[in-house]
């Protein structure tokens, strides 16, 4: 599991940062790729990444500004001549507008996916679960109706200890998958084995939570709890100024993600979203400030990859 | 006058080309560039040159497929936030389809523009005249509605031969005017002047013509004929294979522009809109079959810029 930031500015592209697009790459986990948001040149960042767009299964929008959808229809289009096997279904999760946005650009355009392409209005709460992840979605307070999103892998549950069977001259056979099971056995030879002694501890799911584009909120931290990794947008610096325009604007502070993050207990925070004016220097002051409020913080920059290790067993 | 080739690849973006958009830089003449197609990212080629969105003046779409309109949002909305002067008026001339497009993706993102925008729909003949400058449009062959587009500079009036009055000790004064609207004058020592005998050779306005997306048909010859420029369509270069799959596309060859450019009379023919296929080497052979037809033909690149010089003084 790892974030790749695509696109890590915020209004309009600028030389040294694209609008918003991230990558959760749950290649190991499922063999796919997530996306949140897709601003315009998504597709033109993934060419210079190794990501392959009909690995692509599940898009994520968390509001309709500009700068975090115009990217969609050249994506989706460009992901019908991509690869094999054409036809794998892609689901978009977003806000009402987002289905007549691209399904307008894809009529107007004449263009004809090769594959299913489904569409689901977010709500509060469980918007995804399956036997490996769950996603849940809560609103955000921006201009414009915005969402976050927590995603959750399952916990992994504990190996059978192969080796100690063997050391014990217990032979392999369906009964493995009985003490995988937790079951209890009994061998021909007369003893009796408990299937919870031979299984390595559970491992815990991983946990990302996403917060792009809105003013400080109750739900930021319910999203974040606990999270290993926190994306939060950080449209501006640390300051008197810059509070005063994300209030204007509303949008966050690093300091407000900072905030956040001590707040939800979270492993790591990484800032992106940030404005054009953050370039060099100005960078380095922004994290300076805001390790001071939480230690471990990154600013992402485009084409950054940022690992999601699993946690040591319990 | 410079044609600036802001992408030059087709159907999806590549490494190495952009999907289309090409900008005609007519900042000496009427300090305004006009735009020829804007697929997506072409705000971020723009963030590569000197051009400033402010200055765009006027859009001409050939046709709606997404390589050629998907980056229309993204840039109408970032012109609202750039150079001191935001409201400059814009309008887009293009096929009934390129302003739904539009004002969806506007409404959809609640985008305010700065500016008043304004849409043309395309018809057969003169879309747009004025002191300066004539566009002509002609319906073209596509798998779409598509469209080819003559911009002609009007004639430069011949300049006052003030030296030659200077030496014939005619005075300045009121009359040089009339000279120079080429009026018949009496001076107050008796001698009558023709204003004729003092205006310089008037200069050719020059004409550049845009032939995008389309299979070869006898519109291109009408918009091309004595063109300084034709720019036009090149998904594919020589040979029968290329020539089999340009039919079965709607698209051109790279000898079909060159019979054009031959039958038309042009001056110089320029080839976009190539195929992600053609890289390197691929390209030289391309160039050079084609100079077999038209000898003074060029292979565009991202980013090249290409003069288009006034005539000698007829
Ligand atoms: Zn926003
Ligand atoms: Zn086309």
């Amino acid at each position: 599991m790892q974030l790749e930031f695509l696109g890590t500015g915020s209004g309009q592209p600028s030389k040294f940062r694209n609008v918003t697009s991230i990558a959760l790459r749950l290649l190991d986990e499922r063999n796919a790729v997530w996306l949140f948001d897709v601003g315009e040149a998504t597709q033109h960042q993934i060419l210079k990444t190794t990501l392959r767009p009909r690995k692509v299964e599940k898009i994520f929008i968390s509001h309709l500004h500009g700068d975090h959808i115009f990217g969609l229809p050249g994506f989706l289009s460009s992901r019908s001549f991509q690869g094999a096997d054409k036809q794998e279904p892609l689901t978009i999760y977003g806000p009402k507008g987002v289905k007549e946005f691209v399904q307008t650009a894809l009529r107007v355009s004449e263009t004809r996916l090769s594959y299913p392409l489904v569409f689901i209005e977010l709500t509060e709460g469980v918007i995804f679960d399956d036997k490996t992840f769950r996603v849940v979605a809560a609103k955000m307070r921006h201009r414009i109706e915005t969402w976050g999103f927590r995603v959750e892998e399952k916990d992994h549950p504990g190996e059978l200890l192969v080796d100690k069977l063997r050391e014990q001259n217990i032979p392999s056979g369906p009964i493995f998958g009985q003490l995988k099971a937790g079951k209890r056995v009994t061998l021909p030879d007369g003893r009796i084995l408990d299937g919870r002694d031979y299984i390595g501890s559970a491992q815990k799911g991983r946990v990302v939570t996403f917060i792009l584009d809105t003013r400080p909120n109750d739900n930021i931290e319910a999203l974040a709890v606990n999270a290993d990794v926190l994306v939060h947008e950080s449209t501006y610096g640390a300051g008197e100024e810059e509070a005063k325009m994300a209030r204007a604007h509303a949008h966050s502070t690093s300091v407000n993600a900072a905030n956040a993050a001590r707040r939800a207990h979270v492993n790591e925070l990484v800032l992106t979203h940030l404005s054009a004016r953050y370039i060099g220097p100005m960078v380095k002051t922004l994290v300076a400030d805001v390790r001071k409020i939480f230690p471990n913080t990154v600013v992402a920059r485009d084409l950054d990859i940022i690992d999601v290790p699993l946690k040591k067993e319990s």
